[in-house]
């Protein structure tokens, strides 16, 4: 059975970043860049005020509070007529070009007016003083953002700036949800003997959502053969395919020999793990333009479902989408003593006690008393999973394990 | 001029969570609850199988490899016909209810067939051992979610479980963006002589959703009264409207004075901060059912935009959403010294040079060469903000700073 690096390790070998395409700037929030980005013009175009004020001629100011003529009035979006006289200041507003021959601006709040001319009460003005020089920011023909870069709004910006509509980025990956079993109903229906609710599809599309990805969820489909097969065949067209349940080693659990007789490669079943030990794991064939859908078979248990997700569908999803892999998995402390029992790693819901931003060296886990895999109530009020090693011990308080947060 | 924290103690004494509303799970994630739920049946609502394999009664099993008859077969979805017999063993699925009388289930892998009876290999069987009893997880009655509580994926699926197709939630919030200024033109236009492209609205599109609320932008608003008057009025009626430009002390500046004819009662105007002093914030006259709009009047400097939504409009839509507030601003240290100028605290990009999750006490700033708020290429660059205090000062490597991170 693989070990929990293992298995991970073969899942981010299938999850190559898709196939780059143009997004308007709007649907490409939180998307990797896939090209080299040029400013068209220089930024800004002109040289530019900074501030309301005047735009002044340093060389002007000479003694105590000088005094100068009013030139021509600059507001945003209009040019100036003519340079700057001798002695004069022209009246800008935040935005606007100033005249050639100025080479500062003094702010309106530092100015005051007297017998129609404008007294400069500020002292020791600066040359470049409250202006931005033409293509300062940028020139025109200048990379401005570079391949691989997280699209957040600062990024949207400059490309706004710089006269991009769209923009070649990794698209975000779509995921199809399949849940499985006879068992299940839909949480609109008031479970019969031996029924119970389908909390799994909302559950993974959420967390889908979450993970950047678009997600769409399936009917539950039974345990029978060729409602399975025509749910899975859809499916099989979505980037990530979730299917939860019938991965177990039961007499219905259908779902391996299903997908294999649809052309997915089973890359592996069953993970040293708990909970979530009969996670399947495969590869769908290609389509058209890209690889194949990567298919998650995931225990029908809810709680399997949610680690599963955490674990390896979502690095998968982060993966197809271009981000760069997560840095080390986070650890803390625990609040308390715990006695962990189990021959798998374990993850096991805890709150966390005190969440310090600055320095979760504080961070302190509070393990829940919690039933196992199908006990999701006990998750509801968890902020994340510690991870116990294998093998029956007693954790100390304040012993460093690791941290599976739900974020 | 109020400082940042009275500004934004000012703003969040008009944030009130929204009214509350029902949602169906989906179009819930990520949102407040905004009731008590409680459980509609028992859960499990059955004795219930934990893993593939054989339900026994732990008092049969006596001595060595015990051997014990096969008993029915129990499918999930499907019910016991009857209790289990003496000496017997039914073959149970994951999850399915097991019979009357078994205490105990024994995993597949831990048992082999011989002459049409299972031999029990494990050693040890507790009871209770891979079983979950009726109503451990929850019982009929029992609150399992309390208000107030941010529904992450295993909410919504415990939601599910107890039979919700739609919940009370503080709804996102919706806000209006409205960009003014003869200065700008749209991203996919070529500006003219005194003309820049407007890349506020898309960056606070973006920053709006990423904050979990939904936004429209407006098309861009002249500095003209009558369309300004059509633009703002409108925008009113959504839960947060964010101007840019219009603000500062400029001749045309008419935005303030517009919005106090639309009867948007100013709170402030102008912080003691850099970039982004202009500030503009009121509240909009009551709208049917809920308070009147936030409005934030932002400068058009698009570094002044940005540093202002963080600030203020952020802290704003997630009041208004009900979430609790954020904890303590971060911090981090400088990687080297900078020598700040300035009279008002400042806000200067940086870039995070060690992105130790565990261990941000080592998170170190690397403050980025900047020609100020117009500069949106070297905010691109950046990680965040370094918090500067007001006053001429050599900050030395490894100085403690404020952290404004864009994330």
């Amino acid at each position: 059975m693989l070990t929990l690096e293992q298995a991970l390790d073969a899942v981010l070998t299938q999850a190559r970043p898709l196939p780059a395409c143009e997004r308007p700037l709007e649907a490409a929030v939180g998307s990797i860049l896939d090209e080299d980005v040029a400013a068209d013009i220089d930024s800004p175009p002109f040289d530019k005020a900074l501030v309301d004020g005047y735009a002044v001629r340093t060389g002007d100011l000479q003694g105590p509070e000088p005094r100068l003529d009013i030139g021509e009035v600059i507001t945003a979006g209009r040019v100036p007529a003519r340079p700057l006289g001798l002695g004069e200041a022209a009246v800008v507003m935040t935005g606007a070009p100033i005249p050639v021959g100025c080479d500062a601006v003094v702010m309106h709040e530092k100015t005051r007016l007297e017998d129609g001319h404008v007294v400069i009460e500020e002292t020791a003005v600066r040359p470049a003083q409250n202006l931005l020089a033409r293509g300062r920011e940028m020139t025109a023909g200048s990379i401005v953002l570079s391949r691989g870069l997280l699209l957040n709004p600062a990024r949207l910006g400059v490309l706004a700036a710089v006269g991009r509509a769209s923009v070649r980025v990794v698209p975000r990956p779509c995921a199809a949800i399949v849940p499985t079993g006879d068992e299940l109903v839909e949480p609109s229906e008031v479970p019969g003997p031996g029924q119970i609710r389908n909390s799994n599809a909302i559950m993974l599309k959420a967390s889908a959502l979450q993970s950047g990805a678009d997600a769409e969820t399936w009917p539950i489909a039974p345990d029978d053969e060729k409602p399975l097969r025509q749910a899975l065949e859809a499916g099989l067209r979505w980037d990530v395919l979730m299917v939860t349940g019938g991965v177990s080693a039961g007499q219905r659990d259908l779902v391996p020999d299903v997908l294999a007789s649809l052309g997915v490669q089973c890359i592996f079943h069953k993970v040293r793990l708990k909970p979530g030990k009969p996670l399947w794991f495969g590869v769908g064939p290609p389509r058209s333009n890209r690889g194949g859908s990567l298919v998650f078979g995931l225990p029908g248990n809810p709680v399997s479902v949610l680690v599963g997700f955490l674990l390896f569908v979502k690095p998968a999803l982060a993966a197809l989408a271009g981000k760069p892999e997560a840095e080390t998995p986070e650890t803390a402390r625990l609040a308390r003593g715990f006695r962990h029992r189990g021959d798998r790693p374990t993850y096991h819901p805890v709150k966390v006690l005190r969440d310090a931003a600055n320095s979760p060296a504080t961070l302190l886990l509070e393990p829940l008393a919690w039933s196992g895999s199908a006990d999701l109530c006990t998750v509801a009020q968890a902020d994340g999973f510690a991870a116990f090693e294998a093998g029956d011990r007693e954790y100390g308080p304040g012993e460093i394990v690791g941290f599976l947060p739900m974020r």
